[in-house]
């Protein structure tokens, strides 16, 4: 199936990446859009920002005939920013000043300039001249910030610049034989900036003259939780003698934050099969998988909330829960409020936790944990409470209470809890990350009805 | 510099990492370890589970003559997980079931099988003997999860496995030429196994002839808050002109969470040259250099706090703040808790607030952050209170307060309130995290002594 799609590449500029001090999150968000567009990714590269090595990885993708090479960064102020010269020598073209994106670009900084004070205003514009200057003939993207992206096809493609393609040094896509070589879309580092612009990249007709032949695409995910990975291979490798067809499903396992996440890829044509391999993976695994439509924990929660109104009472996830319970936009709907109750008077003084139940039971308790969710629920005048106690380490755990050990509980809707413990594995922030996705699990059984 | 250091490149394989399901820590993290040995990190890979492809880029890396290669993922027990057989096929060695091995695996996964309900041992043990089937004469890095890591020499550098590797297809590693190629380190995908397996493959001594040469070597990181990124480019290009030689230093700067990082690596006997930038940088930016020791603010505010409590109220940012705060191990010693007062009702029922003062002033006002500050403060009995209330977006914001507006108040140590305001860029998400940058650098001024 991918041999008839039109390969890319993306490239990820930046020593900062590629020295490890920040983490790349272009790669992953263009390989996801490239490929809801048909496009095969078959490599995503991280290379620093010397000019050679930029130029060395865009020489080995034209080697590979790559149809498309997405960069992201390099476009920025700083004499370290060389990715537009660069894929202009690369695709044959002269460097040249377009003085109106100049005069755009200069009308961008006169605000950001008014924010700070004590800032050569000279020094700016000089620094940002230079993200003017493009490759002749490239397609110019808007800037989002103050950079501008660029879409540059090889001189060959549009008939210009095809001096400075033969005057340049040849070692240059060499392997690319007789091909033009890939067409190149410059998009700048900062993600925001990155996503905002890429609607219109995909829109020029470089782009899509360099796509050309890409077929429709599916992308599906499913969602599994409370079971080992092993357990979904093992489900895979008996579909095919259960009479299961696999063919034509690019099949992609993977964990993620304490769930399984399934992903397919498939022609259209093929879809009725993808179907029959999630029915199947339903039947083995009922009460495991809880998305079939892609779906995330966090969203059905969301909707299973609708009109009531949720309060967390929290220690060892030290403010993560109500911090995940506020990550969709609207949460203010549902989400009435919480408390971080670290020490043990926070969880008498604040949430009303009896002192007695501590002596008796513990911190990190089943007990503890029901009279956080039933405080949080009380104080917030909410319809559900949640509570969550545990030890994240590395440090504070026992033989018998270890690092790791998490208790759970829902109060309500109406009468009755929810309470469960997990020994989660990992580090201090592993436990930390993994205690709001069981404590999401336990408050979605808790909506749909399930009590102790 | 880096022409006598040894070159590496990183190899992350995944199909959900190349689609861009899950994103890749194992990149940075191996390229920040390398390059504390000295090591010259050219390139960061990531590459689909397709044998072929993982085959093709370990060959473009050989052609690239690097010392080493790091790979992780595919180690695990699903049909896709074939990195220790292509590896194996590239190094020129025959692929041999170790039999004590199987068994340290068998032993391993007794207690992991007991912890899953309904799991099929047969389907386990079969998934997982493949594990233990290595490269000939290749050093075996024990377990942390199930799966064993490997250092795989190139058959030649040990004398073994001639045979297998002179029967191989003749395409591999063409562009090294005589060169026996790369050593390369297999590791798994799980970021917490790769992790704590790491410092035994550096004691291997495959590794160790691998990156033979490699010059003692120094990084450095400072960091600023409360500049744009210009101004530091602007200060680097002046430096020169100022007497401060920058040769032989390898800066790079980023933006990060709101602050901008310098990270620099130099060879320790120019460290003097590396001294007189900083100070340079220090004497033009004095109120924004923060660290010149790395030190993060979170780190700051921990070591201020010492012998303190700090307790937050908070709003937009959802229970972000707590959750920094308490990010650290032994957090507790400083942290006395947290709320999240996401509605007026909850502002006013739990920690105090005036509901004249946000008729008055509106929810998002210096005085409301001042109030949500004292209430925290009170509530808790802590020394320091933390107030921060604002607009995350992306709905909510009006002109005169628009998406991005945020209100911090620290109150105390002691009399008095710091309280400040701020129009932030980004999205949701940056908005709350950022939030927590600033609120952090906010409650480190107000620990130094400085009030309103």
């Amino acid at each position: 199936m991918s041999s008839s799609r039109p390969r890319a590449g993306i490239l990820v500029t930046g020593t900062e990446v590629l020295t490890g001090i920040i983490s790349d999150r272009n790669g992953p968000w263009l390989s996801q859009q490239l490929a809801a567009l048909g496009v095969d990714v078959v490599v995503i590269e991280v290379v620093g920002d010397r000019p050679g090595e930029l130029l060395h990885a865009l020489e080995r993708m034209a080697a590979d005939e790559l149809a498309l090479v997405v960069t992201s960064g390099g476009l920025g102020p700083t004499a370290d920013d060389l990715t537009a010269e660069v894929v202009g020598r690369f695709a044959g073209r002269e460097m040249v000043l377009d003085v109106q994106l100049e005069q755009r670009i200069a009308e961008i900084l006169k605000p950001l300039m008014a924010r700070w004070h004590g800032v050569d205003p000279e020094a700016v514009r000089a620094s940002n001249r230079k993200q003017a200057v493009i490759p002749q003939g490239a397609t110019v993207l808007e800037p989002v910030g103050t950079a501008p992206g660029l879409v540059v096809e090889p001189a060959a493609a549009d008939g210009t610049g095809e001096r400075a393609r033969s005057g340049r040094a040849d070692t240059a896509a060499a392997g690319a034989g007789d091909a033009a070589g890939p067409t190149v879309v410059v998009l700048p580092g900062p993600p925001r900036e990155l996503q905002e612009m890429w609607p219109a990249a995909v829109e020029t007709d470089a782009f899509r003259r360099a796509i050309a032949g890409a077929p429709e695409y599916r992308q599906r995910i499913v969602r599994l939780f409370g079971i080992p990975e092993s357990e979904i291979a093992a489900t895979l490798r008996a579909a095919p003698q259960a009479g299961v067809a696999l063919d034509g499903l690019e099949i992609t396992t993977c964990l993620r934050r304490g769930e399984i996440e399934i992903a397919t890829r498939f022609d259209p044509a093929i879809a009725e099969r993808y179907e029959a391999l999630i029915e199947f993976i339903g039947q083995r695994h009922a009460g495991n998988l809880f998305s079939r439509d892609g779906s995330t924990i966090d969203q059905q929660v969301a909707e299973l909330l609708r009109g009531m109104m949720i309060a967390v009472a929290e220690s060892c996830t030290g403010g993560l829960m109500a911090a995940r319970l506020t990550e969709l936009p609207g949460s203010s709907a549902y989400f009435a409020g919480g408390i971080v109750a670290y020490s043990n008077e926070a969880k008498t003084a604040l949430v009303g936790v009896e002192p007695v139940l501590i002596e008796r039971h513990g911190a990190v308790s089943g007990e503890v944990a029901a009279a956080l969710a039933s405080g949080a629920r009380e104080r917030f005048s909410a319809s559900v409470g949640v509570g969550i106690t545990g030890i994240a380490g590395p440090g504070g755990g026992s033989e018998e209470k270890p690092v790791g050990l998490v208790c759970f509980s829902v109060a309500g809707p109406g009468q009755g809890y929810l309470t469960r413990s997990a020994k989660l594995p990992g580090d201090r922030a592993d436990v930390r990350d993994r205690s709001t996705t069981v404590a999401l699990h336990l408050v979605a059984r808790a909506l749909r009805g399930e009590r102790d």
